[in-house]
């Protein structure tokens, strides 16, 4: 009998290529895509691996499971912004932090000091126009070989998917929300 | 100036109902579903939160970047399988290590000890008939009203789906191993 294996072990059939830092997009519009990336800065932080997070929408104190857990364990997780949210009325304030937020991302992703670069949330900057998408591409198309990074986000643009070596579209197909569960602490933050 | 705010913030617009723990699934051809997983554990964990994680399709003895960041962090991460792949000759033993770990898995869904369980890969040994779904569904759908789950795995059956409280579908749109590109330590492992 031959059943179908995991899929883990079907990669491990694949020809190899050349192992280089990676770009990886978490999108769509389903949960997960941050929480996977806190994933995977885990596992890469396990492996005894330099690893920095950045937040280009959540302001520097915040303070959910995620940035405890990270405490502990030594990880940076850098919020860059400023809590915004449709009811902000100092925009250019909010866009002002990103383009400085995206600088210190950026001398990170360039420097090869890390082995992953987690970009959280950093679409929306590029959506709303805070940020030049031409600069973004050409720092992460320029950043040193063995550098991976992730970005996550609604409605990445087609550009950053065309450069990226994986794109994971994560849909919702049913969400509590919907049922009228609210959001809970130790689950959303 | 009025412009779309990151679904986190929508979501807080919402109205609220009751919390109670939620059944949560991850499933889809893409990445992520098992890491989305650990960064939900990694979260709760940070809430203070009890926390533990049976995988179905992992030998005990795994020791991935996941597993010595949680052992770090004091999160149980429990390997109930064998590393089945295609080329296992012995099924029967497989099959009885799922029925084993079930029974495990479940006692801790029961047992109202945990804020949360994750059952990683469990749809595998669902879906090769290891384990009978009507024995899951009864045991997920009699936990304690707190004790929220989540469930990892290409093919989620469809009975789990509607259970479920949140579903996610993680679909692949590129991979870099179709480009060649193998897998890496730190980031598939």
């Amino acid at each position: 009998m031959r059943i179908e294996a995991p899929p883990t072990e079907r990669q491990r059939e694949k020809p190899a290529g050349a192992r280089r830092g990676l770009l990886i997009v978490h999108t769509g519009d389903g949960k997960g895509k941050s929480t996977a990336a806190f994933g995977l800065a885990l596992r890469a932080h396990g492996r005894g691996r330099a690893v920095t997070i950045f937040q280009f929408m959540k302001v520097p104190s915040a303070r959910f499971g995620e940035h405890r857990a990270f405490a502990t364990l030594g990880v940076p997780i850098v919020g860059l912004g400023d809590g915004f949210s449709w009811k902000s009325r100092d925009l250019a304030h909010s866009a002002q932090l990103a383009r400085d937020g995206w600088q210190r991302a950026a001398a990170a992703v360039a420097s090869g000091a890390y082995f992953l670069v987690v970009l959280d949330e950093l679409t929306y900057p590029l959506r709303y126009g805070w940020l030049p998408l031409a600069d973004v591409l050409a720092t992460l198309r320029a950043r040193p070989r063995h550098t991976h990074v992730v970005v996550t986000g609604r409605g990445a643009p087609d550009e950053l998917l065309e450069l990226a070596d994986t794109v994971t579209e994560f849909r919702k197909l049913k969400h509590h929300y919907d049922a009228g569960v609210p959001a809970q602490r130790g689950i959303e933050d």
